[in-house]
């Protein structure tokens, strides 16, 4: 079972990700967490590269290709490996994230980025995705209001930037139905996290 | 005018392509001619992760995803500039070569490989391509007879894997009759490069 969490900046998912892996754990399921690039030394020297701020010319399709590149050997390395032992797999943001950065608010156009993307998966697709749905402005406010929060480079980026992200988000809910999941995010975590948990669970069962 | 040099390893092409370049240079064209990754700083730092010998675990996914990145920045940083100028630019290999070694000898498919690389070159197909034909036992030969040249990576392949590349470009020249011309490289090399040449001609008149 391998389970993506998706969303924006600021809707809980990394923290809720966490939690449930606690929780799965505890029920006695093997939990794998993970987030690309994930440890894996070729797809950490590829992020150095996307990273490098010395690298300030670098072309959108290139960052695209890197990121599908990193992917690719974060699956391979770490994720279907972990999946081939009957683990559940974790996931903190996966190709979903690259269609809402890079196809959408990059403007290089969602189908072109997804058939990168599936080229680098191959038949390993998500068998879950959870997308935790809270306004960006709501969203950056927790941000801003959580001290303990290192700011990332997606952080800094303007609301303009953050909305478009979040209508791909939507488009990509009305385009993969069966795949991903919508967690209204905007309540209490206690209640958020519990709502993914039942997700989970209906289709562990 | 943006032309790419393709073929097997010792068809020549690449000393053709300098000669041909001196030769229109002197002639009074605007030549550049290239390989990738061609010096641009962010391609060269793709291109030692794909030959780093610690990396032997890469999958051929990631290799080929990371081939695409390293063309689409040489293309957008050095190729695309000269085209702007109004340069001939001669690259010294690009998609084909993705298609063949990739796509055919390591098993990826060429539609896939070929999608990739659409992706990485988006609107930049060379506007001719010449495949320098000599079968691999005969190019083989003549590299192990050069005691001046270096053994590259591609050199030290078995020959059905040549035998591979070389059907692969064969395949090549049926899907894009109208962008590759097949030169026939058994000849003495004043001779190939007197038909390459006329082939460019051909299409700058």
């Amino acid at each position: 079972m391998f389970i993506t969490f998706e969303g924006g900046e600021g809707a809980g998912k990394t923290t809720i990700l966490h939690r449930l892996a606690q929780r799965l754990t505890e029920e006695g399921y093997h939990v794998m967490t993970t987030r690309e690039p994930g440890g894996i030394p070729i797809a950490e020297k590829i992020r150095d590269i996307i990273l490098d701020k010395k690298n300030s010319i670098m072309d959108a399709r290139t960052e695209a290709l890197l990121y599908a590149a990193a992917r690719r050997q974060h699956l391979v390395e770490k994720v279907k490996p972990a999946l081939a032992k009957g683990e559940i797999v974790l996931c903190d943001r996966f190709i979903d994230s690259s269609l809402a950065y890079q196809g959408v608010a990059r403007g290089l156009g969602v189908e072109a980025v997804f058939q990168i993307n599936q080229f680098a998966i191959a038949d390993q697709m998500p068998d879950l995705t959870l997308f935790f749905d809270i306004h960006p402005k709501e969203g950056l406010a927790r941000i801003h209001n959580n001290k303990e929060r290192e700011q990332n480079r997606l952080d800094l980026e303007s609301l303009q930037f953050h909305n478009q992200v979040y209508q791909a988000y939507q488009q990509l809910l009305l385009k993969f139905p069966e795949r991903i999941e919508r967690i209204d995010a905007n309540f209490d975590i206690i209640e958020v996290e519990a709502n993914a948990y039942n997700k989970i669970k209906a289709k562990l069962l």
